[in-house]
């Protein structure tokens, strides 16, 4: 796949070279991450047009007049508030026959509007042809996706050196704290509501942070990723608050060991079912596989999960420079769990680690 | 209508009431909003059963284990990850023949992935019936939102009060600024990301904040908003930092005046397009037409924007309890521009003012 390098209209010459293969004359783009994509723009309501004769044309609302034209100077603008049916107005008007729409993110009624305002024009479905493209990064993008990890591990790093993780503290505030930091270091926003699990709260995989405060001996999960320029870094480390258990220990270890072993299979050409498959092995063999209850990994992008996915039934290969989480987890309810997860590039010579974060147990 | 006091069970019957009416044995609900307004229920992945026959299931995958139960102790449970289909299959099960489905939300492949599981179920169109049952809160939800307000009313004066908005501090600290202030003072999170917009930026509508520095003269717009227990306030206020110009407080009246227009025509049984109108006269009968160019208003609550809609096409009429902002708008391109937004409650003795922060012009 070429390296489109930050450049939208590469990107729209991609999509167009797929849209000849389908033989259909355009392309009615309407996720706005996609949009995003295809032309720079970041507004709140837009639709694209992608036409094989090389016209395309943006639609967004009133709002948004100064910023399209900013962010999105070489493509024709549609000021709109009904961003689809413009485009599919302006595409009938062209004399275009068929359209294809993203099946997976118009809904059932936005599909329903396309066909009254425009019965003549033959609507197929474009599938997830912007996401494929999106899933293999250019250099830009990881360039990105790689200050973005650096935000978030230096974040942590200098949480735990301010003494930040000890007894007493609530997890609100742990989060509070390590999301003051990232933004301080430069994230535009935190990719996500940052999760800080204490004691039996670390064996809920997605807890939202509470007025729970740290005890002795507690594992303490941190889930969290800053934003730069729209891509997003997702990373997760456990660390215990004073004594060790043995229970702990084991845990963690093994944990430690199924993620080396997930991130030692990304390579080009391996199936992402493959890849999970050898994680959850590790993990059931040491007598687990009912304390881990989610997918290894996902793609991180301008979207916190994006193509490709690494569960158990995920389909595809993995290709060179698609960026993905790897974060098994083990958790024993009412006790306590571990997560340990990493954001990696995946290239033709091994893995490229972008969160940099020690896996070593810390003990606080 | 009911009020249902933040009584999951209770909208879950007014619901079921609702499917009687439609002659339907049950609905799938998919948007997560609404299954956490019909449940309690928090996660990132989740479908909800409702039967006239009274029995209710929630299905989400093994991350939530845990937490549904703690959330919503009082539906029937199913863990998996394919929510939707797996609600699908329970009940063509259990002999339902016919199921009302979100068309607004479900996806086009998301009713084929469900049309393909169980193609001998019938799948109708539920509509937004679980969107009007939102747009009339209980007491109990305004009382959240009441909280939302009183602390973005409090961030902001602190903010002003702190000297937080004067000249040479950059747009993007300003918005840290009310964020963290936000936050410290009890919000879960902020409503949308802030929009602060000093000088000509002001003039676009849907700024997002930048390095530009405040200077002598400038408007600045601040439209923000804080979360309580999903909760959401909304409010814009518009400044002047230092001299004010002329053309400044002609425009600033203007649109307090209009503002004013909308607020006191917020009553039950009133139009929604009505209100919109009558603002928007006054503005184009003051010559800026063209300067206002989105719509007056929207419900909160569990969504920042939500039912009903004050638009110049928005259908419906307001009714009691039902909080919406009003938010006209002046803006000329390269100069600045001025929004002056309140949160208030319809009700039948008038309308309920949410956002205290006076709107006389604060010059500072």
């Amino acid at each position: 796949m070429p390296n489109a390098a930050n450049d939208p209209a590469a990107r729209r010459d991609l999509l167009r070279a797929r849209l000849v293969e389908l033989e259909v004359p355009a392309a009615l783009v309407t996720h706005l991450v996609n949009v995003r994509y295809l032309t720079g723009f970041t507004g709140s309501n837009a639709a694209l047009l992608v036409t094989t004769d090389g016209t395309d044309v943006l639609a967004t609302d009133g709002r948004y007049i100064t910023q399209s034209a900013q962010q999105a100077p070489d493509v024709e603008r549609v000021i709109d508030r009904r961003v689809a049916t413009i485009l599919a107005a302006w595409a009938a008007e062209a004399g275009m026959g068929t359209l294809a729409y993203e099946s997976h993110r118009v809904t059932v009624d936005g599909l329903r509007a396309l066909q009254q305002t425009e019965p003549q024009l033959e609507l197929i479905s474009l599938g997830a042809a912007v996401e494929e493209l999106r899933s293999a990064k250019d250099e830009g993008e990881i360039e990105l996706l790689r200050q973005a990890c650096a935000i978030a591990d230096r974040a942590l790093a200098e949480l735990i050196a301010a003494g930040g993780i000890r007894v007493g503290r609530s997890e609100v505030q742990i989060a509070r704290d390590l999301d003051w930091r990232m933004l301080e270091l430069g994230a535009e926003a935190v990719s996500f509501e940052t999760i800080v699990a204490s004691g039996s709260n670390s064996a809920i995989p997605h807890h939202r942070p509470t007025g729970r405060q740290v005890e002795p001996g507690d594992f303490v999960k941190l889930d969290f990723g800053a934003a730069c320029a729209g891509y997003h870094s997702d990373m997760t480390r456990t660390v215990v608050v004073g004594q060790l258990a043995e229970w702990q220990r084991e845990i963690y270890d093994l944990v430690a060991d199924a993620q080396r072993i997930g991130r030692e299979m990304l390579a080009v050409g391996v199936e992402c079912a493959a890849v999970d498959a050898a994680v959850r092995d590790r993990i059931s063999d040491a007598g687990h596989a009912e304390h881990y209850t989610h997918g290894l990994g996902h793609g991180v992008g301008l979207e916190i999960h994006e193509a490709p996915m690494l569960g158990r039934d995920a389909p595809g290969r993995l290709g060179d420079r698609m960026p993905v989480t790897v974060e098994p987890g083990v958790y024993l309810e009412g006790r306590g769990g571990v997560r340990i997860e990493d954001t990696l590039v995946v290239r033709t010579d091994g893995p490229e680690l972008l969160t940099m974060t020690t896996k070593d147990l810390c003990i606080l």
